[in-house]
Protein backbone atom coordinates (compact mmCIF):
# COMPACT_ATOMS: atom_id res chain seq x y z
CA UNK A 1 0.00 0.00 0.00
CA UNK A 2 1.72 3.36 -1.20
CA UNK A 3 2.17 5.75 1.76
CA UNK A 4 -0.05 8.75 1.27
CA UNK A 5 -0.89 11.48 3.94
CA UNK A 6 -3.97 13.35 4.78
CA UNK A 7 -4.11 17.29 4.80
CA UNK A 8 -5.80 20.91 4.65
CA UNK A 9 -4.71 22.93 1.90
CA UNK A 10 -4.23 26.61 3.31
CA UNK A 11 -3.17 29.16 0.44
CA UNK A 12 -0.47 27.13 -1.21
CA UNK A 13 0.63 25.19 1.45
CA UNK A 14 -0.56 21.89 2.89
CA UNK A 15 -1.09 21.65 6.86
CA UNK A 16 -0.88 18.16 8.72
CA UNK A 17 -2.64 17.67 11.66
CA UNK A 18 -1.67 16.26 15.17
CA UNK A 19 -2.49 12.62 14.04
CA UNK A 20 -1.03 13.06 10.57
CA UNK A 21 2.01 14.49 12.10
CA UNK A 22 2.18 11.51 14.67
CA UNK A 23 1.81 9.82 11.52
CA UNK A 24 4.93 11.37 9.71
CA UNK A 25 7.20 10.43 12.59
CA UNK A 26 6.28 6.68 12.77
CA UNK A 27 7.35 6.48 9.25
CA UNK A 28 10.59 8.84 10.02
CA UNK A 29 10.11 11.25 7.58
CA UNK A 30 12.49 14.15 7.99
CA UNK A 31 12.01 17.69 6.56
CA UNK A 32 12.83 18.51 3.21
CA UNK A 33 11.82 14.57 2.21
CA UNK A 34 9.09 14.50 -0.38
CA UNK A 35 5.78 13.00 0.53
CA UNK A 36 2.44 12.48 -1.25
CA UNK A 37 -0.97 13.68 0.10
CA UNK A 38 -4.42 14.02 -0.45
CA UNK A 39 -7.03 16.84 0.62
CA UNK A 40 -10.01 15.72 -0.90
CA UNK A 41 -10.11 17.86 -3.69
CA UNK A 42 -9.64 15.06 -6.44
CA UNK A 43 -6.26 16.04 -6.66
CA UNK A 44 -2.88 13.78 -5.48
CA UNK A 45 -0.22 16.14 -3.97
CA UNK A 46 3.51 16.05 -4.01
CA UNK A 47 4.88 17.82 -1.37
CA UNK A 48 7.86 18.58 0.30
CA UNK A 49 8.06 18.39 4.39
CA UNK A 50 8.91 22.36 5.45
CA UNK A 51 8.20 21.53 9.00
CA UNK A 52 7.29 19.36 11.61
CA UNK A 53 6.31 20.71 14.54
CA UNK A 54 4.89 19.06 17.54
CA UNK A 55 0.79 19.36 17.23
CA UNK A 56 1.28 20.29 12.70
CA UNK A 57 3.13 19.72 9.44
CA UNK A 58 3.65 22.32 7.06
CA UNK A 59 4.06 21.07 3.42
CA UNK A 60 4.93 22.78 0.29
CA UNK A 61 3.32 21.62 -2.77
CA UNK A 62 5.49 20.88 -5.45
CA UNK A 63 3.26 19.23 -8.07
CA UNK A 64 -0.20 17.71 -8.37
CA UNK A 65 -1.66 15.20 -10.36
CA UNK A 66 -5.07 13.47 -10.87
CA UNK A 67 -4.67 9.99 -9.95
CA UNK A 68 -7.77 8.70 -11.39
CA UNK A 69 -11.01 9.51 -13.81
CA UNK A 70 -14.61 10.98 -12.20
CA UNK A 71 -16.05 7.85 -11.39
CA UNK A 72 -19.70 8.06 -12.86
CA UNK A 73 -22.53 8.14 -11.95
CA UNK A 74 -21.94 9.76 -8.56
CA UNK A 75 -22.77 7.18 -5.60
CA UNK A 76 -24.44 8.17 -2.57
CA UNK A 77 -24.91 5.24 0.10
CA UNK A 78 -27.70 5.58 2.90
CA UNK A 79 -26.60 3.50 5.57
CA UNK A 80 -28.84 2.41 8.59
CA UNK A 81 -27.15 2.34 12.01
CA UNK A 82 -25.58 -0.69 13.03
CA UNK A 83 -22.98 -2.40 15.04
CA UNK A 84 -19.69 -0.45 14.50
CA UNK A 85 -17.64 -3.44 13.02
CA UNK A 86 -20.20 -4.01 10.73
CA UNK A 87 -20.46 -0.45 10.09
CA UNK A 88 -16.59 0.08 9.93
CA UNK A 89 -16.14 -3.15 7.24
CA UNK A 90 -18.78 -1.58 5.02
CA UNK A 91 -17.70 2.00 5.58
CA UNK A 92 -14.19 0.40 3.93
CA UNK A 93 -14.85 -1.40 0.91
CA UNK A 94 -17.54 1.34 -0.06
CA UNK A 95 -14.65 3.90 -0.17
CA UNK A 96 -12.36 1.22 -2.04
CA UNK A 97 -15.23 0.56 -4.44
CA UNK A 98 -15.48 4.11 -4.41
CA UNK A 99 -18.95 5.49 -3.13
CA UNK A 100 -18.73 9.17 -3.19
CA UNK A 101 -20.89 10.04 -0.28
CA UNK A 102 -22.18 8.44 2.56
CA UNK A 103 -25.54 9.55 4.99
CA UNK A 104 -26.65 7.65 8.18
CA UNK A 105 -29.62 7.43 9.30
CA UNK A 106 -31.49 5.58 12.55
CA UNK A 107 -33.96 2.85 11.02
CA UNK A 108 -36.49 1.69 13.37
CA UNK A 109 -34.65 -1.22 13.50
CA UNK A 110 -31.31 0.38 14.27
CA UNK A 111 -30.03 -1.48 17.53
CA UNK A 112 -27.77 1.31 18.33
CA UNK A 113 -27.78 5.29 17.72
CA UNK A 114 -24.65 7.55 16.58
CA UNK A 115 -24.33 10.65 18.02
CA UNK A 116 -21.44 11.71 16.49
CA UNK A 117 -19.10 11.46 13.24
CA UNK A 118 -15.94 11.28 14.07
CA UNK A 119 -14.67 7.17 14.01
CA UNK A 120 -16.74 7.13 10.98
CA UNK A 121 -14.79 10.04 9.16
CA UNK A 122 -11.25 8.59 10.20
CA UNK A 123 -12.15 5.08 8.89
CA UNK A 124 -12.90 7.13 5.81
CA UNK A 125 -10.12 9.06 5.63
CA UNK A 126 -7.85 6.38 6.33
CA UNK A 127 -8.98 4.23 3.68
CA UNK A 128 -9.50 6.94 1.32
CA UNK A 129 -5.59 7.56 1.29
CA UNK A 130 -4.01 3.64 1.34
CA UNK A 131 -6.41 3.61 -1.67
CA UNK A 132 -5.72 6.63 -3.06
CA UNK A 133 -9.30 8.01 -3.32
CA UNK A 134 -8.42 11.78 -3.76
CA UNK A 135 -11.96 12.74 -3.73
CA UNK A 136 -12.55 11.62 0.04
CA UNK A 137 -16.48 11.31 0.69
CA UNK A 138 -18.43 13.34 3.11
CA UNK A 139 -20.13 11.77 5.53
CA UNK A 140 -23.42 13.08 7.41
CA UNK A 141 -26.37 12.43 9.34
CA UNK A 142 -30.31 12.13 7.89
CA UNK A 143 -33.28 11.52 8.82
CA UNK A 144 -34.91 8.28 7.36
CA UNK A 145 -38.23 10.66 5.88
CA UNK A 146 -35.34 12.66 4.27
CA UNK A 147 -33.93 10.27 1.76
CA UNK A 148 -34.29 11.21 -2.04
CA UNK A 149 -36.59 9.03 -4.19
CA UNK A 150 -35.38 10.33 -7.40
CA UNK A 151 -32.59 7.77 -8.45
CA UNK A 152 -32.74 5.87 -5.57
CA UNK A 153 -32.36 1.93 -5.21
CA UNK A 154 -33.35 0.32 -2.27
CA UNK A 155 -31.43 -2.73 -1.35
CA UNK A 156 -34.03 -5.08 0.02
CA UNK A 157 -33.72 -8.73 0.31
CA UNK A 158 -37.60 -9.60 -0.26
CA UNK A 159 -38.30 -12.01 -3.50
CA UNK A 160 -40.56 -9.89 -4.31
CA UNK A 161 -38.63 -6.84 -5.24
CA UNK A 162 -37.04 -6.48 -8.73
CA UNK A 163 -33.77 -7.99 -9.34
CA UNK A 164 -31.24 -5.23 -9.18
CA UNK A 165 -29.27 -5.85 -12.80
CA UNK A 166 -33.03 -5.29 -13.90
CA UNK A 167 -33.14 -1.80 -12.25
CA UNK A 168 -29.44 -0.95 -13.07
CA UNK A 169 -30.28 -1.46 -16.35
CA UNK A 170 -33.31 1.20 -16.08
CA UNK A 171 -31.23 3.70 -14.28
CA UNK A 172 -28.26 3.54 -17.00
CA UNK A 173 -27.25 7.10 -17.74
CA UNK A 174 -28.52 8.84 -14.94
CA UNK A 175 -25.91 11.36 -13.38
CA UNK A 176 -26.37 10.28 -9.68
CA UNK A 177 -27.71 7.49 -8.18
CA UNK A 178 -28.50 6.64 -4.40
CA UNK A 179 -28.15 3.37 -2.77
CA UNK A 180 -30.41 2.72 0.42
CA UNK A 181 -29.53 0.07 2.97
CA UNK A 182 -31.26 -0.64 6.13
CA UNK A 183 -29.49 -1.47 9.46
CA UNK A 184 -28.28 -4.95 10.19
CA UNK A 185 -31.69 -6.47 11.35
CA UNK A 186 -33.49 -4.72 8.22
CA UNK A 187 -36.85 -2.46 7.43
CA UNK A 188 -39.70 -2.42 9.97
CA UNK A 189 -43.61 -3.01 8.17
CA UNK A 190 -43.66 0.74 8.59
CA UNK A 191 -39.93 1.80 6.51
CA UNK A 192 -41.00 -1.37 3.65
CA UNK A 193 -44.92 0.51 3.37
CA UNK A 194 -43.20 3.91 3.39
CA UNK A 195 -40.75 2.81 0.05
CA UNK A 196 -43.49 0.84 -1.39
CA UNK A 197 -46.39 3.70 -0.95
CA UNK A 198 -43.66 6.23 -2.59
CA UNK A 199 -42.82 4.27 -5.34
CA UNK A 200 -39.10 3.68 -4.26
CA UNK A 201 -37.04 1.05 -6.16
CA UNK A 202 -36.90 -2.22 -4.27
CA UNK A 203 -34.53 -4.65 -5.13
CA UNK A 204 -33.41 -8.11 -3.78
CA UNK A 205 -29.93 -9.71 -5.12
CA UNK A 206 -31.13 -12.99 -6.01
CA UNK A 207 -31.44 -16.31 -3.99
CA UNK A 208 -28.52 -16.19 -1.86
CA UNK A 209 -28.46 -15.34 1.78
CA UNK A 210 -25.80 -12.45 2.70
CA UNK A 211 -24.42 -10.73 5.72
CA UNK A 212 -25.85 -7.12 6.01
CA UNK A 213 -22.21 -5.91 4.85
CA UNK A 214 -21.93 -8.26 2.29
CA UNK A 215 -24.76 -7.58 0.55
CA UNK A 216 -24.07 -4.19 0.15
CA UNK A 217 -20.42 -4.79 -1.00
CA UNK A 218 -21.92 -7.00 -3.64
CA UNK A 219 -24.81 -4.45 -4.27
CA UNK A 220 -21.56 -2.04 -5.02
CA UNK A 221 -19.52 -4.57 -6.68
CA UNK A 222 -22.39 -5.06 -9.07
CA UNK A 223 -23.30 -1.25 -9.76
CA UNK A 224 -19.32 -0.34 -10.42
CA UNK A 225 -19.72 -3.19 -13.03
CA UNK A 226 -22.92 -2.38 -14.71
CA UNK A 227 -22.10 1.11 -15.04
CA UNK A 228 -18.35 0.77 -15.87
CA UNK A 229 -17.69 3.17 -13.20
CA UNK A 230 -14.44 1.80 -12.77
CA UNK A 231 -13.12 1.41 -16.02
CA UNK A 232 -13.03 -2.58 -15.96
CA UNK B 1 -29.46 -15.39 10.78
CA UNK B 2 -30.94 -18.26 10.60
CA UNK B 3 -29.46 -20.93 13.48
CA UNK B 4 -28.75 -23.89 11.65
CA UNK B 5 -26.05 -26.66 12.52
CA UNK B 6 -23.48 -28.22 10.76
CA UNK B 7 -23.20 -32.39 11.12
CA UNK B 8 -22.26 -35.90 9.59
CA UNK B 9 -24.57 -37.78 8.01
CA UNK B 10 -24.48 -41.51 9.35
CA UNK B 11 -27.40 -43.66 7.72
CA UNK B 12 -30.24 -42.30 8.46
CA UNK B 13 -29.29 -40.07 11.74
CA UNK B 14 -27.05 -36.73 11.50
CA UNK B 15 -24.46 -36.79 14.37
CA UNK B 16 -22.75 -33.22 15.78
CA UNK B 17 -19.61 -33.11 17.06
CA UNK B 18 -18.47 -31.87 20.29
CA UNK B 19 -18.39 -28.06 19.15
CA UNK B 20 -21.52 -28.18 17.65
CA UNK B 21 -23.10 -30.21 20.50
CA UNK B 22 -21.65 -26.86 22.61
CA UNK B 23 -23.58 -24.53 20.32
CA UNK B 24 -26.85 -26.84 20.72
CA UNK B 25 -26.30 -26.34 24.61
CA UNK B 26 -25.70 -22.96 24.18
CA UNK B 27 -28.82 -21.95 22.24
CA UNK B 28 -31.16 -23.70 24.62
CA UNK B 29 -32.30 -26.73 22.67
CA UNK B 30 -33.89 -29.19 23.99
CA UNK B 31 -34.28 -33.39 23.40
CA UNK B 32 -37.43 -33.98 20.67
CA UNK B 33 -36.84 -30.00 19.46
CA UNK B 34 -36.62 -29.58 15.72
CA UNK B 35 -33.50 -28.02 14.13
CA UNK B 36 -31.98 -27.28 10.84
CA UNK B 37 -29.22 -29.31 9.83
CA UNK B 38 -26.31 -28.86 6.82
CA UNK B 39 -24.04 -31.75 6.06
CA UNK B 40 -22.50 -30.17 3.01
CA UNK B 41 -24.15 -32.62 0.70
CA UNK B 42 -26.64 -29.84 -0.85
CA UNK B 43 -29.38 -30.29 1.10
CA UNK B 44 -31.14 -28.76 4.25
CA UNK B 45 -32.30 -31.21 6.58
CA UNK B 46 -34.96 -30.60 9.28
CA UNK B 47 -34.27 -32.98 12.29
CA UNK B 48 -35.59 -33.44 15.89
CA UNK B 49 -33.05 -33.98 18.53
CA UNK B 50 -32.62 -37.48 19.79
CA UNK B 51 -29.86 -37.18 22.38
CA UNK B 52 -27.68 -34.44 23.79
CA UNK B 53 -24.88 -36.19 24.91
CA UNK B 54 -21.63 -35.24 26.45
CA UNK B 55 -19.39 -35.25 22.87
CA UNK B 56 -22.13 -35.37 20.30
CA UNK B 57 -25.70 -35.09 19.51
CA UNK B 58 -27.82 -37.20 17.53
CA UNK B 59 -30.53 -36.08 14.98
CA UNK B 60 -33.31 -38.31 13.21
CA UNK B 61 -33.99 -36.90 9.98
CA UNK B 62 -38.01 -35.58 9.48
CA UNK B 63 -37.68 -33.81 6.37
CA UNK B 64 -35.14 -32.54 3.75
CA UNK B 65 -35.09 -30.12 0.80
CA UNK B 66 -33.16 -27.90 -1.62
CA UNK B 67 -32.78 -24.62 -0.08
CA UNK B 68 -30.93 -23.33 -3.43
CA UNK B 69 -30.41 -23.72 -7.11
CA UNK B 70 -26.90 -25.16 -7.77
CA UNK B 71 -24.92 -22.57 -8.64
CA UNK B 72 -23.17 -22.32 -12.19
CA UNK B 73 -20.42 -22.54 -13.51
CA UNK B 74 -18.68 -24.07 -10.60
CA UNK B 75 -15.74 -21.48 -9.22
CA UNK B 76 -12.61 -22.74 -7.60
CA UNK B 77 -10.63 -20.04 -5.97
CA UNK B 78 -6.92 -20.79 -5.47
CA UNK B 79 -5.38 -17.99 -2.66
CA UNK B 80 -1.86 -17.44 -1.84
CA UNK B 81 -1.16 -17.90 1.69
CA UNK B 82 -1.43 -14.32 3.38
CA UNK B 83 -2.28 -13.08 7.31
CA UNK B 84 -4.86 -14.62 9.09
CA UNK B 85 -7.04 -11.76 9.33
CA UNK B 86 -7.28 -10.88 5.98
CA UNK B 87 -7.64 -14.60 4.71
CA UNK B 88 -10.48 -14.94 7.54
CA UNK B 89 -12.36 -12.05 6.14
CA UNK B 90 -11.96 -13.28 2.54
CA UNK B 91 -12.58 -16.62 3.16
CA UNK B 92 -15.89 -15.68 4.84
CA UNK B 93 -17.26 -13.43 1.78
CA UNK B 94 -16.39 -16.21 -0.78
CA UNK B 95 -18.39 -18.35 0.79
CA UNK B 96 -21.44 -15.92 0.90
CA UNK B 97 -20.56 -15.71 -2.37
CA UNK B 98 -20.69 -19.27 -3.07
CA UNK B 99 -17.54 -19.77 -4.35
CA UNK B 100 -17.53 -23.93 -4.18
CA UNK B 101 -13.89 -24.85 -3.58
CA UNK B 102 -10.31 -23.34 -1.99
CA UNK B 103 -6.95 -24.18 -3.04
CA UNK B 104 -4.34 -22.80 -0.72
CA UNK B 105 -0.98 -22.29 -1.80
CA UNK B 106 2.29 -20.72 -0.62
CA UNK B 107 3.29 -18.37 -3.35
CA UNK B 108 6.94 -16.90 -3.65
CA UNK B 109 5.63 -13.14 -1.89
CA UNK B 110 3.95 -15.10 0.97
CA UNK B 111 4.58 -13.54 4.45
CA UNK B 112 3.32 -16.96 6.33
CA UNK B 113 3.19 -20.83 5.63
CA UNK B 114 0.12 -22.64 7.10
CA UNK B 115 0.76 -26.35 8.32
CA UNK B 116 -2.65 -27.16 8.61
CA UNK B 117 -6.04 -26.25 7.58
CA UNK B 118 -8.52 -26.46 10.88
CA UNK B 119 -9.21 -22.98 11.14
CA UNK B 120 -9.84 -22.58 7.51
CA UNK B 121 -12.53 -25.21 7.56
CA UNK B 122 -13.79 -23.82 10.66
CA UNK B 123 -14.65 -20.74 8.99
CA UNK B 124 -15.90 -21.81 6.06
CA UNK B 125 -18.71 -24.54 7.83
CA UNK B 126 -19.18 -21.52 10.04
CA UNK B 127 -20.21 -18.86 7.24
CA UNK B 128 -21.90 -22.01 4.98
CA UNK B 129 -24.41 -22.71 8.41
CA UNK B 130 -25.27 -18.58 8.85
CA UNK B 131 -25.82 -18.18 5.29
CA UNK B 132 -27.03 -21.68 4.64
CA UNK B 133 -25.11 -23.26 1.74
CA UNK B 134 -25.60 -26.65 1.65
CA UNK B 135 -22.81 -27.55 -0.81
CA UNK B 136 -19.95 -26.46 2.40
CA UNK B 137 -16.94 -26.06 0.10
CA UNK B 138 -13.57 -27.70 0.63
CA UNK B 139 -10.43 -26.68 1.04
CA UNK B 140 -6.99 -28.17 0.23
CA UNK B 141 -3.24 -27.33 -0.29
CA UNK B 142 -1.79 -27.06 -3.23
CA UNK B 143 1.23 -26.75 -5.40
CA UNK B 144 1.58 -22.80 -7.45
CA UNK B 145 2.76 -24.83 -10.20
CA UNK B 146 -0.34 -27.40 -9.73
CA UNK B 147 -2.72 -24.49 -10.09
CA UNK B 148 -4.96 -25.74 -13.65
CA UNK B 149 -4.26 -23.75 -16.54
CA UNK B 150 -7.80 -24.85 -18.31
CA UNK B 151 -10.19 -21.92 -17.68
CA UNK B 152 -8.42 -20.19 -15.26
CA UNK B 153 -8.65 -16.35 -14.65
CA UNK B 154 -5.16 -15.03 -12.69
CA UNK B 155 -6.22 -11.93 -10.93
CA UNK B 156 -3.14 -9.43 -11.28
CA UNK B 157 -3.94 -5.88 -11.24
CA UNK B 158 -1.64 -4.71 -13.38
CA UNK B 159 -2.59 -2.84 -16.42
CA UNK B 160 -1.43 -4.15 -19.12
CA UNK B 161 -3.48 -7.36 -18.71
CA UNK B 162 -6.92 -7.77 -20.41
CA UNK B 163 -9.69 -6.37 -18.03
CA UNK B 164 -11.90 -9.01 -15.94
CA UNK B 165 -15.12 -8.28 -17.85
CA UNK B 166 -13.73 -9.41 -21.20
CA UNK B 167 -12.28 -12.32 -19.95
CA UNK B 168 -15.29 -13.54 -18.53
CA UNK B 169 -17.22 -13.02 -21.63
CA UNK B 170 -14.88 -15.49 -23.62
CA UNK B 171 -14.93 -17.47 -20.71
CA UNK B 172 -19.30 -17.90 -21.44
CA UNK B 173 -20.59 -21.20 -20.94
CA UNK B 174 -18.10 -23.11 -19.10
CA UNK B 175 -18.71 -25.53 -16.44
CA UNK B 176 -16.35 -24.50 -14.25
CA UNK B 177 -13.66 -21.42 -13.61
CA UNK B 178 -10.64 -20.93 -12.06
CA UNK B 179 -10.07 -17.94 -10.49
CA UNK B 180 -6.12 -17.41 -8.75
CA UNK B 181 -5.05 -14.94 -6.89
CA UNK B 182 -1.81 -14.07 -5.20
CA UNK B 183 -0.68 -13.60 -1.29
CA UNK B 184 -1.34 -10.48 -0.01
CA UNK B 185 2.19 -9.29 -1.73
CA UNK B 186 1.21 -10.41 -5.10
CA UNK B 187 3.24 -12.52 -7.45
CA UNK B 188 6.72 -12.71 -7.81
CA UNK B 189 8.77 -11.84 -11.32
CA UNK B 190 9.09 -15.81 -11.63
CA UNK B 191 5.44 -16.94 -10.80
CA UNK B 192 4.15 -13.89 -13.08
CA UNK B 193 6.40 -15.09 -15.96
CA UNK B 194 5.02 -18.74 -15.31
CA UNK B 195 1.48 -17.21 -15.95
CA UNK B 196 2.69 -15.42 -18.93
CA UNK B 197 4.86 -18.08 -20.91
CA UNK B 198 1.73 -20.31 -20.00
CA UNK B 199 -0.52 -18.35 -21.53
CA UNK B 200 -2.98 -18.48 -18.20
CA UNK B 201 -5.68 -15.50 -18.85
CA UNK B 202 -4.31 -12.48 -16.61
CA UNK B 203 -6.62 -9.97 -15.63
CA UNK B 204 -6.82 -6.31 -14.03
CA UNK B 205 -10.20 -4.55 -12.27
CA UNK B 206 -10.10 -0.95 -13.81
CA UNK B 207 -7.91 1.82 -12.77
CA UNK B 208 -8.56 1.66 -8.91
CA UNK B 209 -6.61 0.35 -6.08
CA UNK B 210 -7.47 -2.57 -3.68
CA UNK B 211 -6.54 -4.02 -0.77
CA UNK B 212 -5.84 -7.71 -1.40
CA UNK B 213 -9.29 -9.14 0.25
CA UNK B 214 -11.50 -6.30 -1.34
CA UNK B 215 -10.01 -7.18 -4.46
CA UNK B 216 -10.93 -10.70 -5.05
CA UNK B 217 -14.12 -10.23 -3.20
CA UNK B 218 -14.97 -7.71 -6.07
CA UNK B 219 -13.53 -10.00 -8.71
CA UNK B 220 -16.04 -13.25 -7.21
CA UNK B 221 -19.11 -10.46 -7.51
CA UNK B 222 -18.59 -9.57 -10.63
CA UNK B 223 -18.07 -13.63 -12.00
CA UNK B 224 -21.44 -13.78 -10.10
CA UNK B 225 -22.99 -10.95 -11.56
CA UNK B 226 -21.86 -11.51 -15.28
CA UNK B 227 -22.70 -15.49 -15.15
CA UNK B 228 -25.72 -15.15 -13.25
CA UNK B 229 -24.62 -17.60 -10.96
CA UNK B 230 -26.84 -16.26 -8.52
CA UNK B 231 -29.74 -15.78 -10.23
CA UNK B 232 -30.14 -12.22 -9.80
Amino acid sequence: MPNTFYGKKVNEEIILNEEETAHIKITRKVEGEKVKVITGDGLLYTTSIVKIGKKETILEIIDKEKPQEDNKPYVSVYLGMSKWDRMHLLLEKMVELRANSFYLYRGEKSEINYKNLNKFQRTIIETSKQTIFAHIPQINFVKFDEIPKENTIVLDLDEKNDNLGKVLKELKGREKINLVVGPEYGFSKREKDFFYTNSFKTVNLGKSIFRFETSVIYAMSIINYEYNRLFI
